[in-house]
């Protein structure tokens, strides 16, 4: 895959000059369009050592705004990305809607280097790879534009530009014991660059190779790709609205079919006394276990979604009364701020991933995408149901990362409801939490329970599973999520004994 | 101090449960009437170990509404911690306005523990005392309210409370031998804690030393403090915000007085040859010694002020040619985000701090409050006045930290500004650039020009000095900024070597 790249590919001072004045005008320009694009522009600079990577990056920060672009550069992780999975750094740095992100290192850094010093095998890899389509795709879903280019440089190039380097005394400390390895390595590592290469050009984020030996060449070659590739963007995009604008929502159709919430029993109860018991015992327990897992380093995600009024803040009181506040934090889920509507829709979940031993508990979650967001029809239904599969990998990164996940369904009727509704307004602190559109979304109340139950079936996974809480009776519903949580709990501890 | 919180305060179960109701109620309506006010709460929680700090924070937590208050807790600094100046981890979790944020563990909490630890001697806790004092004092000034509630126990107390833990096989693991130990250095700790609030026990963020005895009364205590707290602060600056509306801003007074910038010398020119020789030369310069900055980990901030169309955008493209990529990051100051907009004028500047290593070049700044915000009116003379301390103080956060700080004034006459507007209205993209508000600036030169003088006197200091820098003369220009940049990077890495 490399050949084309070795041909030699030179460009004549003169003629640089001549292309370069009209590319750096049309590339401030698609910038200045782009700015008001409601897509990201990442780039990723990639390719053998001496292929002219920086050189190449730098001519781009020289060239575009910095007011709507920045490069990313990533060095070993740090101790907080270490306790994180492994793309939560590279999410951090996503660019908003709008600008540019130039990648430096990227995603590929590790799987690739990894490889060639054998610290992975091909099996590892190949998992490695897929995940990393599974990231680009959906930032691609979500309207992203990923460009991604190689710099490659002949065996003996590189071999040449080291030593010219080294025989400059000037630029002697410029070649490092490492670019001596990695030149040994230079067979072995382009072979698992093909690999990464080959299988990681899709249609949608295609790897450009570019031979780096002459630098005017591949920065001008890079540079027309970027801007023709951002340029076919935003007339993709206009088209791809337009069409939109055309297909109205399709209504959610109601089958004739069993319903997991119908099959809840709601009459479960518990009395004051069982409750009081139950409910310190638990508590305890948790108490307990929450501090063990503060001390192993084992971070918990819990996510509450359920019905208005169904109990979700009462039950998330009587969990963290157990737990020491230093040890989980509450993350609410309101109206997303104006950074995080510049950026894909788990963005904003992905900032608050705990670092490690925490617990955080989502009150109202990334499943709004499929709930609120799909009956409301803020989001189509191309977007809602591609969400299923990102929120089950969104989850399996977590729990790959060895963090807990569980998801807590708070179940009430509507008559329930209503009664609770009624008894807020006559609480005078809590008559603020009943407002008009409450009542509104009692309306929709069948299609909420299709969007719940289909959401349950699509995401509930052995390592993420939901657990349906009959929530009826209040004493009942905290005691079995307490409970529920007690066993997960011991049951993780006790696996990593 | 503490001998009042030695008397055996304590409250009956049922007097707790009859106050309990009517405070929980309120502490939710205040908070309810907080979310449109334009301030935070800070509430520190600190005290002897086995003050029931953990307990009250719970309670707290259970009390308050989550989705407008988040509990902070420190654990030893991270890396991405240790890199950046110590109050960037406090400034990086500040609660926005409108919100509660309660800290466990604070800026108290390292000079405490070091100074009973033996590490630090009474000078250096001096030092670091007047550094908190000077942090509450710029939240405090920028409308913060800041509570601090500290736990006592008495000595034979606290030996009590671990016996009971440690009687207990449920409890055992509690206590831990950090504890033992911390009950040894009981009266070492109480007489730096003394010195430590008495000498931060400020008008404006007094400390409430509560008995910690008997949760009921500690928790009580304290959240009937936190509640009158906020309601007196909440008309307070209602009525403040009265005054301030009858208080129409002065108008900038200009005395005949020398002006810094008119004795610039604006002739001073380069020819194009030896710009070209002098550009390669200390971009060549500074290539070397920015790689050496890198790996010895020494950070640099350099800051761009300037007239428009002064040349800062040439300036800093000619400097970060010379630059790898990687190695630095353009910080453009635009209008603030709106979760920006909830904090403190100098978060949005904190948040972009570089790691060890890295050059971060800010394209406007932190300036803009005693330049833009001044001559517009948008910072009252109070805020603007009291900014070039609280600048002066975040500066020598980084420079004490080990930073570079320069600042570079590009300085051009009012003629030469005009032609180059003129001259970029014929460029088809730099049209974008000069819009009617730049000619309106103009019109306000004079006032920029006082507001820049002052600026340069008040805030330019040996650790980071203001550079003017003669601009009529673009390459001239270009060139100064290069090699003072290079000078001063040579001269703070000899030092350290």
């Amino acid at each position: 895959m490399f050949e084309i790249a070795e041909l030699g590919h030179t460009i004549s001072k003169p003629d640089y000059n001549a292309q370069i004045s009209e590319l750096r005008t049309e590339l401030l320009l698609i910038q200045q369009q782009l700015k008001s694009c409601d897509f990201p522009v990442i780039i990723l600079i990639s390719g053998v050592d001496g292929g002219g990577k920086g050189e190449v990056i730098n001519l781009l920060n020289e060239w575009l705004d910095p007011r709507y672009m920045r490069t990313v550069a990533f060095d070993t992780p740090s101790d907080e990305e270490k306790e994180r999975p492994k793309f939560w750094r590279f999410w951090r740095t996503l660019p908003p809607k709008g600008s540019i992100g130039i990648y430096v290192g990227s995603w590929y850094s590790d799987p690739l280097s990894q490889r060639v010093y054998g610290k992975t095998d091909n099996n590892i890899i190949q998992v490695e790879l897929m995940e990393i389509r599974q990231l680009e795709q959906e930032l691609i879903d979500d309207g992203a534009l990923i460009i991604k280019c190689w710099l490659h440089l002949k065996k003996d190039e590189q071999k040449k530009r080291l030593k010219a380097l080294e025989k400059n005394p000037e630029t002697r400390w410029q070649v490092t014991d490492r670019d001596k390895k990695h030149l040994k390595l230079y067979d072995a590592f382009l072979s698992v660059a093909e690999k990464v290469l080959t299988e990681t050009s899709t249609g949608d984020a295609p790897w450009l190779v570019v031979e780096g030996a002459d630098i005017r060449y591949s920065s001008l070659t890079v540079a027309q790709h970027i801007l023709s590739r951002i340029q076919q963007h935003i007339n993709k995009r206009k088209t791809t609205k337009a069409i939109k604008a055309n297909d109205t929502t399709r209504k959610i159709v109601h089958l004739n079919q069993q319903n997991l919430l119908d099959s809840l029993d709601l009459s479960l109860k518990l009395d004051k006394k069982n409750y009081s018991r139950q409910l310190s015992l638990y508590q305890g327990k948790l108490n307990k276990l929450s501090r063990q897992a503060h001390n192993k380093k084992r971070s918990s995600i819990l996510v509450f979604e359920g019905w208005d009024a169904g109990g979700k803040g009462g039950a998330i009181r009587r969990l963290t009364h157990a737990v020491d506040a230093r040890g989980y934090q509450i993350i609410p889920i309101a109206a997303p701020t104006d950074e995080e509507q510049q950026q894909h829709y788990l963005w904003r979940f992905w900032r608050h991933i705990p670092r490690a031993g925490l617990l955080t508990i989502y009150d109202r979650s990334w499943y709004g995408r499929v709930l609120v967001e799909r009956v409301e029809g803020f989001a189509t239904e191309k977007q809602w149901m591609q969400a299923y599969s990102e929120i089950v990998n969104f989850e399996e990164a977590m729990t790959a990362h060895g963090i807990m996940v569980l998801k807590f369904w708070l179940h009430i009727d509507k008559d329930e409801q209503l009664a609770r509704f009624k008894a807020r307004e006559q609480i005078s602190y809590k008559k603020h939490k009943i407002t008009e559109e409450d009542y509104r979304n009692r309306e929709k109340w069948d299609d909420y329970q299709l969007a719940v139950n289909e959401m349950v079936t699509r995401t509930s996974t052995q390592n993420a599973p939901w657990i349906l809480v009959e929530g009826n009776d209040k004493k009942y519903a905290r005691v079995k999520v307490l409970k529920i949580f007690c066993e997960r709990l011991e049951k993780m501890l006790d696996e990593k004994k």
